[in-house]
């Protein structure tokens, strides 16, 4: 497994893979002119850990892993997957969404949460179905997409 | 109608009706460990906005209002709302419920979500659904109770 922590300096590579999936406006909920400033503090300080994927010494995809609600709600984490473009469809996501799975059972948290994945993300949607995510909620109208407008977004769960 | 915008010198008086409700652990997704400190930054900085119900110069109720997710969500808000132990049963969540939609739609936002519904607090999930307020969402397991133990948490959703 090529997933390793990310350090400060791993930003770089991160940026234009969080730059070029946050401008497309199409999958997470960051503002398209979210800087590479506050880009670092969103991916790399703000969560409780950062992962990288790293092949041939070049960073193909990263994911974050926080905790998703303080106090009663501290049992449940919840993480953000990013792969470059050069990179889809090669099972990075799958690689990633285990490992992070491992790592939250071995920190404690009982449960994963993804707040708000955009209805019109069917690959999305598909993998986590066939991770074992559970769609548990949807936000009607909650996702302004560029193309479609407003369309649902969905709330999607696994217990671990 | 008794509800303004909170100023910093307010806080005095909210940190009281905070530290009571987030020391029950039953409703608020705060740690009960919450210092003033903190409580301040999460009650009165992060939030676009703050209010306060006021009577007679005592500070009973409060609520904050911000935006819910970035980007693509912006145009979703999210509200929390607090009474004072001995103001309850008199309408001030139905006020200042009433009182942040109309903020809402001032401020642009289309829908009001609350992310973390404890499944238990069958009072504000009635009187959430009376104000107009759909349950979108239930979070398996998701709120730690101090009594029940895991129980579900809800989504509720407002198009405004």
């Amino acid at each position: 497994m090529n997933i390793r922590e990310a350090t400060k300096q791993d930003f770089e590579a991160i940026w234009p893979i969080f730059r070029e999936i946050v401008k497309a406006g199409d999958s997470y909920a960051y503002s398209k002119g979210t800087t590479k400033e506050q880009a670092e503090k969103i991916w790399l300080d703000t969560p409780g850990k950062t992962y990288v994927f790293e092949q041939d010494g070049h960073i193909l995809g990263t994911y974050y892993l926080k905790t998703n609600q303080a106090g009663p709600g501290n049992h449940v984490c919840n993480c953000g997957y990013m792969v470059s473009a050069k990179a889809r469809g090669k099972g990075l996501a799958t690689a990633m969404c285990g490992h992070s799975q491992d790592i939250a059972r071995k920190l404690g948290y009982k449960a994963m949460q993804f707040n708000f994945v955009a209805s019109s993300n069917e690959g999305a949607v598909r993998l986590w179905t066939k991770l074992g995510f559970e769609t548990v909620g949807r936000l009607p109208k909650a996702f302004n997409h560029p193309v479609h407008g407003y369309i649902d977004a969905l709330v999607m769960y696994k217990w671990l």
